[in-house]
């Protein structure tokens, strides 16, 4: 791979849709990430957003399948594979590695709480082993609000001295900007890239050198935001992140996943989209409504959304 | 199944014995869980304390064909089966139910944060639905602190009232006194069976009406825990839940989990038990001198360890 292919811009945690006795809908799926690509925006398959941690090993396999398959770029993808289970972690990154996926967003292990750095090192470090492949690329993934387990600079520091060239990169969805610009600074030099988890922090992460962001919303609003990553140098690029936020804002008054699929919902006319998978629960119809009165007000649209799902 | 057979007493969640390079070692579990069943310690096997949570479906499966192939007790059996991905969650009880198995120890999904009750019932509920056999039992597994999901009691009422006679009971691993007792006095009654969530409760437990315990430290204690257990009405009850407090109070000084096959290590003289998964991380030689010291010094024994998993 040239280094040309290495990821930056904006990425997406794809969204999973389920028909209605909760399969994963491998149609409504493929046409999501094929609009998402024509966006420009990569797929970060099997994040917090996609439900993945709702999913089984077989069923991100047999998704990530279809969207090779049918040919999707695989450079563009950045699958997740860090599971609870270390023997799933190393199925799934081997699967992702054969399927010709390089680069993949990889949550520390979540069951446990109180781990050790020595631990999550030792986590990353025997998937990396059994893996086996000079190819793989880690974005390590620092969730902390929801995985209960942290990624700090100590452990980050050794795990790219331990694996200089696997160890590729974060997401940082921890909010806290402080420790993204630590890691901007410390990190970024050496070629560990830098995502902001969600574009709210996007001009400032590329202004601090970064790689671009991935984020939930980057499944309803890509246009905007793969602008504000390509003109980040613009005149009017705070205006342009002040018109993400208030966008992102509208999405953040409602349970995210299930306001993401409900928009899509909506502006496709395809009801199909609002189911989740428990332990989440669907916007209700008061929700749905608020939703779509709050973003109509915002003047929200998804141009070419309606053609791209149907 | 006749109602004798419905689970009180002493269990234990089963650790997980591996290999050095990290498998489940079949030989050492099965003759461990022999050893306990002979002290009338029923085996929970894959609860927190096995690391189930390290594990994949594929490996709990074999495990627990270990076990039933080598003819322990269906019935003394609760494995552990709440996964964070329904599907898997799903297709762990079949095996279990399919294995003979009937009582299952169920987390809810446990990587999603700040769930409503109604995410998490619909979850119960999904798992109950699909596997769909009268045959299982559900013990519900409230360990707040872990899974950062707690089960409150309008949840457990509304799961009671779905499904009588399938939601059988709990796990309360969250080491509030209140909430265990609430749920002694409100739903003991009804049927629903209560187990506190470790040793130090038993006692209480007992007096409240409640089944017994499943507790970590029934892996290298299980006699004195089963003592108790069978003599709660006995006039030195008190006297002997202060000596098994004291006796846990040594293992809650080390990480639980490392501490446990210490001891199994140390009093079984085969090292070979200290083998933890990442992200846990075994004894350091100072613990496990530590361990040992502070086990002698509490005069601590494990009778017949040597010859059980010889």
């Amino acid at each position: 791979m040239n280094p040309a292919s290495r990821p930056r811009g904006v990425y997406s945690p794809v969204v999973t849709p389920f028909s209605n006795d909760l399969q994963p809908d491998h149609d409504r799926f493929l046409r999501h990430c094929r609009w998402l690509i024509e966006q420009d925006v990569g797929l970060a398959v099997f994040g917090t957003n996609s439900e993945a941690n709702s999913l089984s090993v077989d069923e991100k396999k047999r998704l990530l399948d279809t969207l090779v398959s049918a040919g999707l770029p695989v450079e563009r993808m950045m699958p997740g594979t860090g599971c609870s289970a270390l023997t799933d972690s190393v199925e799934l990154t081997r699967h992702a590695i054969a399927s010709g996926c390089r680069h993949v967003l990889m949550l520390p292990p979540f069951y446990y709480k109180g781990v050790s750095d020595d631990g999550i090192f030792r986590s990353y470090a025997e998937i990396i082993e059994r893996v086996g492949s000079d190819a793989l690329r880690i974005y390590v993934y620092h969730i902390p609000q929801v995985s209960q387990v942290a990624l700090g600079l100590p452990l980050i520091d050794r795990l790219l001295k331990a694996y200089p060239r696997i160890i590729a990169g974060v997401k940082d969805s921890g909010g806290d900007w402080d420790h993204t610009q630590a890691m901007l600074e410390r990190f970024q030099p050496q070629g560990f890239d830098v995502f902001a988890g969600n574009e709210t922090f996007l001009l400032a992460t590329m202004r601090g050198g970064g790689a671009g962001c991935i984020t939930a919303t980057g499944n309803v609003n890509p246009a905007a935001i793969v602008d504000l990553y390509r003109d980040w140098q613009a005149a009017d690029a705070d205006a342009r992140q002040q018109a993400l936020d208030a966008i992102r804002a509208v999405f953040a008054k409602f349970p995210m996943i299930p306001a993401l699929k409900g928009a899509l919902g909506i502006y496709s006319q395809d009801e199909g989209w609002g189911v989740v998978r428990p332990p989440l629960v669907a916007l209700n119809d008061e929700q749905r409504a608020a939703l779509k009165d709050a973003l109509a007000n915002a003047h929200f649209a998804m141009p070419g959304i309606e053609a791209a799902l149907a």
